[in-house]
């Protein structure tokens, strides 16, 4: 094998198929990157059996073939070139040559028949959405999943296309994310839970065009993320028996206030500071007719603030873990957020009126 | 106690008053900054008992007094704050307010008589040196010390004074590091170690303008270092029999090259790449008429690349830690530097032409 490629085209393809690489393993071959030319296009694959990544680089190929490279060495070496064309050639599938002006690495390599190439997927059901929705959607939602919780439903986040409405999906035991996206055309029904370590994956590499679109496949078990030169393949976590959300949510409340969002956030972000890890204290939320008082008490001293609110219904006072309230916060682009609450022992609800999103905190009964 | 700051003058007198807070103690007052508004100034101080730092901040005292507050949460609230005026007011010696626009903190604090002060020291024997001179010649010798050596000689870095020359000398076991200040006016002779962890947060806060002074006062336990509104003293470290450099360091050499620099750290930072933590594998040199061949083979793999060079004297080939000349080619400012060998098993000489700096490395001997 002999390829010619530009230095910049070999980073931005390691940057892409590192992602697969895996970094906690016995297998040294899933810390690889395998290097494929042999059908006249040059393919970085990497795959670490739960999550597989290929892309294209640009470059050229002077004699096809293919080898595994380790990532970590590859992607240091390449880093550290001269700003120029490099030479990759491996003539004996043990060793490769990377070459780059006058400086000339020689790099044990594996055979690329050990590599574990990606799932073939049928392409028969896709949607299209926008790389700037999924980023978004991913971003929004991403922050409730725990991807260490035993409970295997709450490491991944549902996708559920009906018609031309994608709901996003993610909890844990105290919070719920939704978020609906609209679709350009009627799709047919998915639901799907796709584990949050490949959503975290695909929306670092995602570019977040508007107009950059990503042709998303669904089988059985697998789910398929197709864009620009790149494909992502995940598994899927097995669920015949997803939480019914809409049965969670309730449109009553009898306090409804409108905040700005960043005087929110600040403040909240303060009253943190107060809390030693480990520690559980809650802030409390005293909403008045113009005023949300904020307040918390903890063993380093005590803080409060008040900022401005309009609020509708009924004098509330409820308390909430901070960084519950702060993540959702912060995911928000809106500058104004409504906030409705029932009573001090029942989730807050942050919505918009256009149903693009709603979020659901418990609330700490003390 | 009562002063009003702004957000900004807190921050700037927190950061450098920090630098001289213990992070690892079980002395929770060491933890502390001495907020000291007792003698018509706003005075922060911190000191762990090795390194003390006194400065001032400016701002308003409405009632005098002093308190000693933890310097971390200080710190954190005083970052979260609006960037607006800070009032911090204490009444009972166990409690501050610190208020700014709507929000209010109250914090736990501890009495100043329980605080060390910074030891008195007297102004005799100074020196003046400027501030860009100062953090130049620490950041350049900086490196070679190992704060955590056994050998206390080590861990510290001499300053000598000599009529209008200042010499710092730092060295670990297989390299010296020397640098000559010339300073604008004869002073007596002074000759102190001074601690390597003292000197790297005075660097941190010096500002390092050309035209901005230091003032430098010997004692025989400490060295005082003055600047801006700032104090910083620092324990001397016990040495009554320094290493004589001078017979170290030889003027003879068998080889010349001058080199560009940055080629030379480009080279034998790609050659660490095949390097594995705990491995020691050396770097080869081997110098030829216009051109050095810089090789290293590993575990991992193989590398080698020439580099154009000028070269006085006989071929050469000679093998180094990579790391020891890569430490101090960085902290080079020349664009082209000379180095002299004498031959594989002696060390060679890093040096300019006007006698600013040596330096001197052994070489890896096989």
């Amino acid at each position: 094998m002999k390829l010619v490629c530009k230095k910049s085209d070999l980073i931005a393809g390691i940057n892409i198929a590192m992602k697969a690489v895996s970094s906690k393993t016995t297998m040294s071959i899933l810390e690889c990157i395998l290097i494929d030319a042999t059908e006249g296009k040059i393919k970085f694959v990497a795959n670490d059996m739960e999550l597989g990544i290929e892309t294209v680089v640009e470059g050229e190929i002077i004699e096809a073939g293919s080898i595994a490279i380790d990532a970590k060495i590859f992607s240091e070496i390449v880093r550290k070139l001269p700003d120029n064309e490099v030479v990759i050639e491996v003539n004996d599938e043990t060793k490769a040559n990377i070459t780059c002006e006058n400086a000339k690495f020689n790099i044990l390599v594996k055979s690329a028949d050990d590599f574990s190439y990606l799932p073939s997927i049928e392409k028969n059901d896709k949607i299209r959405i926008s790389q700037f929705s999924l980023k978004e959607v991913i971003r929004q939602t991403i922050f409730t999943v725990n991807e260490a919780d035993k409970n295997k439903i709450l490491t991944g986040e549902l996708f559920e296309v009906t018609g031309n409405k994608l709901k996003v999906v993610a909890l844990d035991k105290f919070r719920i994310a939704i978020r609906y996206v609209e679709l350009k055309e009627e799709y047919e029904n998915h639901k799907v839970l796709v584990p949050g370590k490949s959503l975290n994956e695909i929306s670092k590499i995602l570019t977040g065009g508007v107009d950059d679109e990503v042709n998303i496949y669904f089988t059985n078990n697998h789910i398929l993320f197709e864009f620009d030169e790149t494909k992502v393949v995940s598994r899927l976590i097995e669920c015949t028996n997803y939480f019914d959300t809409d049965k969670m949510i309730s449109n009553d409340y009898k306090t409804k206030i409108d905040v700005n969002k960043r005087e929110l956030v600040d403040c909240i972000d303060r009253a943190t500071l107060l809390i030693k890890e480990g520690d559980k204290k809650p802030v409390f939320l005293t909403m008045k007719d113009t005023e949300l008082e904020l307040s918390i008490n903890t063993f380093i001293g005590s803080m409060d603030e008040n900022i401005p609110i309009s609020k509708e219904g009924t004098d509330m006072m409820i308390s909430f873990n901070p960084k519950f309230l702060i993540d959702i916060l912060r995911v928000l682009d809106e500058e104004q957020v409504s906030i409705y609450f029932t009573n001090p022992k029942a989730p807050c609800f942050i919505r918009d009126e256009e149903n693009n999103y709603i979020y659901v905190v418990l609330p700490v009964v003390q």
